[in-house]
């Protein structure tokens, strides 16, 4: 007989999922998604679950991949459209008292009533709640979509991007992620998001010399030598920029500035780091030549990226959904994975239920109505 | 039979003293000083050689304090000089092959010759065996010094003020510390350094309101609004201002800024350090109104300062002195215990043997003749 080895992959070692019922009324799944913990690095126990859920659906082939999952219909429809959300969560609030917690609490008193909180209130179990009852409910009474529908649901979203689980499924099934159009179920307050702004980081940089400050002439300072780049970045006048349609505010900022070593010696080095959030008419290669232009004269190296995303709501699909939620269509200022969806060619929105300025608060929460009605529209629209 | 007391200070337990002949060749009697490690905080070896070796010197009256020593004579003069150094140094350097290190190092292979080596040779133990050779020697052959003199030693020079065993022997022992006139041995490369400028320091805080970079108008960036602090700084021209006849060069510099949390955030709050060097003629309050004018609308708080010392040239002894010399007195730039004299209403200057900018660097070093030098011109001016 051999002995478990503990240190295999808990994948390989048996787990209980927990039963989750696709069934009940979607803000009480909500409750129950915040209720299995799944902080990133540890959606395991969630994915375990939801993939026992949709193994009840013999309509969807899945994919599990780490804890990504992949549900799709197969029907043959002309369209297809992509439902995605992720499982895991930022950590939960360290400060007593905090509401965004697990588990999930109905101040009301009445489970279904009211508000919810817990943390993945906003961000995002009720869009994930949205889609499981979807998934379970397409086929019911012998109805079916009018269009195929792919459901993903990915982890590690909440951290760095290299570990993206949506960008791991991009790399190991991308055949598997084509599509029309895309939702991604981030809390929008029931309106559509169109795309996103990009994002791209730079450190400016100037040399001094250093010396001792009682003999400040000896040397040459480098903070001093910053200040016209402080003096450009304020002056600055951040534009607005119609894409599609659709008004994107862009931002232009320091976010770090640093330099010096010791109270008594010319500092020789200072370090600004700038953060461009730029409209989706450009590329990230266009927004940096844009501050280049800006900060001419300094050494400026670019540190990060990420494109932004066309709202592309002049797609038919996209169309249809914008006049099915009813409400005009806003622009989506954060980075968002939308931008996925974009680099593979797919037009992609954020709509989902809850306020994206309650995600990562300690007072984290969503209204009940607002899952359904969530749900509802989507219904209506993949039904039609 | 009591086993001895290991944990007692060691203050308490015997200590055989270095033996140090004061009588030797000056330069040779700098080396013996270096090969006695005295980094701050550890100087009990040298200020008991120090003590043991003066002790042989019956004219002289001596106060142990701590790790400072005084030694006075009593001749009754109409005049009292003070000819004050300290005993530490600061740590050995790091790097490998350093010469700045213990013991001292001789590269003519004759000791005595050429250059000396070690930590201290420059700052200031050259200074130190020059106040040992003329406190032995002022009495040799039947001879007198026309002045009383007063030798201080001391503790804790290239430490925190606070630790001072200077500011120490003031406060405790002030009455044997009057005198007409006081010379420092710090390292001028034997001319008469007269006074010094005052340091005061401050921070220049800016707050903002932190928001999603993504989002940027929903906050407002503390770091452009540092900007014009950064331009006038930037902008200022530095005064040289005249004071006692010596031309005291000013300056005034952001030395350290720091802002902002992280890459997607607008800065809430950015600090700027700001040092400014300012001539004997103002009080460090004036000082503090001069940058207070300049930075006028900023959040300006004073978190250290330490006044200079106006040279005081113009008094008999000093003029006396400077008239030994021979060279043009220049002014000193960097803050010394020059104006610790001043603060008790003493004249004062920086006079010894040995590059100021060699002090603190991994090849610290001074000439033998440059410390001989320094002797011959002290032991005719007392004697004279």
């Amino acid at each position: 007989m051999t002995a478990p080895d503990l240190n295999a992959p808990t994948t390989t070692r048996p787990r209980a999922a927990a039963h989750l019922d696709l069934r009940q009324d979607v803000a009480l799944l909500t409750a129950a998604l915040i209720d299995i913990y799944s902080v990133s690095g540890a959606e395991a126990e969630l994915a375990d679950a939801v993939e026992h859920a949709l193994r009840t659906v013999p309509q969807l082939e899945l994919v599990r991949d780490g804890d990504s999952i992949i549900a799709r219909t197969n029907l043959g429809r002309a369209e297809r459209v992509i439902l995605a959300g992720h499982l895991d969560t930022v950590p939960l609030p360290t400060t007593e008292g905090s509401l965004g917690t697990v588990p999930s609490y109905w101040p009301s008193g009445a489970p279904g009533e009211g508000i919810l909180y817990g943390r993945g209130a906003t961000d995002m179990k009720g869009g994930v709640a949205v889609q499981l009852a979807l998934a379970a409910g397409l086929f019911d009474g012998g109805a079916e979509p009018d269009k195929d529908v792919t459901f993903v649901f990915y982890d590690h979203e909440e951290v760095e991007a290299v570990k993206s689980g949506l960008g791991r499924l991009v790399r190991n099934h991308g055949s598997l992620l084509g599509g029309d159009f895309a939702i991604l179920l981030e809390p929008t307050d029931g309106t559509v998001e169109g795309g996103c702004n990009g994002t791209i980081r730079f450190e400016a940089t100037t040399v001094g010399e250093a010396a001792h400050s009682a003999r400040a002439w000896m040397g040459s300072n480098a903070i001093h030598a910053a200040a016209p780049i402080l003096a450009r970045l304020a002056a600055y006048e951040p534009r607005t920029i119609t894409v599609d349609g659709l008004d994107y505010r862009e931002s232009l900022n320091a976010v770090k500035v640093n330099g010096g070593t010791a109270g008594n010696v010319i500092p020789d080095r200072c370090v600004v780091e700038i953060n461009y959030r730029f409209a989706p008419d450009k590329t990230p290669d266009q927004a940096e030549q844009h501050v280049r232009d800006l900060l001419d004269g300094f050494d400026v190296v670019r540190t990060d990226s990420a494109a932004g995303a066309r709202p592309g709501l002049n797609h038919p699909a996209a169309a249809s959904f914008v006049a099915a939620v009813g409400a005009a269509p806003k622009p989506k200022y954060g980075w968002t994975d939308v931008a996925r969806f974009s680099e593979l060619g797919i037009p992609a929105v954020n709509f989902g239920p809850g306020d994206a300025l309650l995600a990562h608060k300690d007072n984290e929460h969503v209204q009940a109505d607002a899952v359904r009605e969530c749900l509802r529209v989507l219904r209506s629209w993949l039904t039609a």
